[in-house]
């Protein structure tokens, strides 16, 4: 099937917006540098630390982040162990903003569910220290940080002097919600961004991970009413019908993820390619990419 | 009706990452500078640069943006009057990018609509001379452009030295669809931007205005398959019922829109607000926004 439909060719914007594998002219295009990328290239996402979110309407798989929020990643796994979301929801849905979900009667003691195993407390996981951490740096200015770049395989910006680093919030990252007080958040209320990078909350929130597949089930939601997007009847909000741990499965039940490592050459290809787009459809190649406009390309492989 | 619901204050992210009207603390929140802000610091859309484009879901508000794309917008004007779009659709929907409608069979010269009085060839308006123009500037650093700020109300770039201004593809902001040729769009064909704002677009096509009002009714639509989010069968699509310029209703039909003026005190400390945030959830103020980042605040005025 083309990529392209004829009929819509000239319909506009088809051609290049929308296409971020479509590539005329001299530049290889997205599809091309990985389909030829090698397979060395290519991560396989480690089962005790992916998560799916089944829906009605499909599954939502996330990435967790313990390099960076170790206590956070613990818990949550401790919380999907204990099948804690089964039949929770994603009760909040803000415009240009956030999806989160998990207990929405969380507060009320005589509703709450039960957080089992699961600690009750832990430490704010805002950012850690930079010395150890693997940073594949972006050699593109940031507003927010002195330095911006991939870590874990995640976007993070890093303060050398501070010597700092800490998770961006970029499109699909996900966060431990909390209250006012740093330590709040223990991981059973989580969010993902699924509108322009709040990069305003990056060192205010543990950031806990990122969605790699299915973010377009949560990013289509239907917007609670303002000003906050919680929906006013329960009944609007959408079930969870389970979250698991991929090591949960049997092997053979889950989906076999890979994640294009950010310290390859293609990964360093495929963010050339968007820095300076040179296709026939771009009469400008723009010189900079932002830190939350690098994709990071994942896909699935048939077992 | 309180701000929070009392059973979800704990269930964080709530408190603030939530609330861009919440503010505890010394500054003001952005709710009370808006409700504080004087007569003239708001402005009334004209209604000869409002589209109301109607779908069964609710009203879509489009200003659009003679100062930049002076013939885009009167041609886009012309299709209004002649009722283009009723009858047409949202034929494409790409998560973290655009939704994109008009014309789905365009290119078919059997069954194309009848573009009527409107034009067949415009100039391409990708950018504009910056002499003349009033620019509220952002003193914020931007990757893609030497400054940034807000012109005649919208998001825009501008270079000193090449002496050029141009509208910016954040959140919201609507575009015309076109091929490669640069002076390839005519306005009928038109996306709105649903994601992380794509601005490597910015002065590579056409930009004709910005979503005012509505924007969860594109962005919450389901999203076309991959790679580019075309809907399969033209049942998916969504139904535009019509489309009118506002002044095309009576005066006592329009929604009286009004905008908060960005050369205004109100919206330079709106801004700052959001720049460095004091309430009591944020630990860390960021000392920085990005131009996507900043609100433009719209209002509802009862007639």
């Amino acid at each position: 099937m083309p990529l392209l439909r004829p009929a819509l060719l000239a319909c506009a914007l088809c051609a290049a917006v929308a296409a971020p594998s479509f590539a005329e002219g001299q530049t290889r295009g997205v599809q091309q540098i990985l389909a030829d990328a090698p397979l060395s290239a290519w991560r396989d996402l480690d089962p005790e630390r992916t998560l799916y979110m089944d829906l009605d309407a499909g599954r939502v798989v996330i990435e967790l982040a313990p390099a960076f929020a170790p206590a956070h990643a613990r818990n949550i796994a401790t919380l999907a162990r204990g099948h804690f979301w089964d039949g929770t929801s994603i009760y909040r849905v803000q415009d240009n903003f956030v999806a989160q979900f998990g207990d929405a009667e969380g507060e009320e003691p005589e509703k709450a569910r039960d957080l089992g195993q699961a600690e009750r407390k832990l430490p704010a996981e805002f950012e850690r220290a930079a010395a150890g951490l693997v940073f594949d740096r972006l050699p593109d200015a940031d507003g927010w940080a002195a330095e911006v770049g991939f870590a874990d395989g995640f976007p993070a910006g890093r303060d050398p002097r501070e010597g700092k680093a800490w998770l961006a919030h970029c499109y699909g990252m996900v966060g431990a919600g909390r209250n006012a007080e740093p330590d709040s958040s223990i991981g059973a209320e989580l969010y993902a961004v699924i509108g322009q990078s709040p990069r305003q909350l990056d060192r205010n929130i543990t950031l806990v991970g990122r969605v790699v597949k299915g973010i377009e089930l949560l990013s289509s939601l239907p917007r609670g009413p303002e000003p906050m997007g919680f929906y006013e009847d329960p009944a609007q909000r959408t079930p969870i019908r389970s979250v698991r741990l991929a090591s949960e499965l049997p092997a053979d039940e889950r989906l076999h993820i890979q994640a294009l490592r950010t310290d390859s050459a293609a990964f360093a290809e495929l963010v050339e390619a968007r820095r300076n787009r040179r296709d026939d459809f771009y009469k400008r190649p723009a010189g900079h990419i932002d830190l939350c406009n690098v994709m990071l390309p994942v896909r699935v492989v048939a077992n």
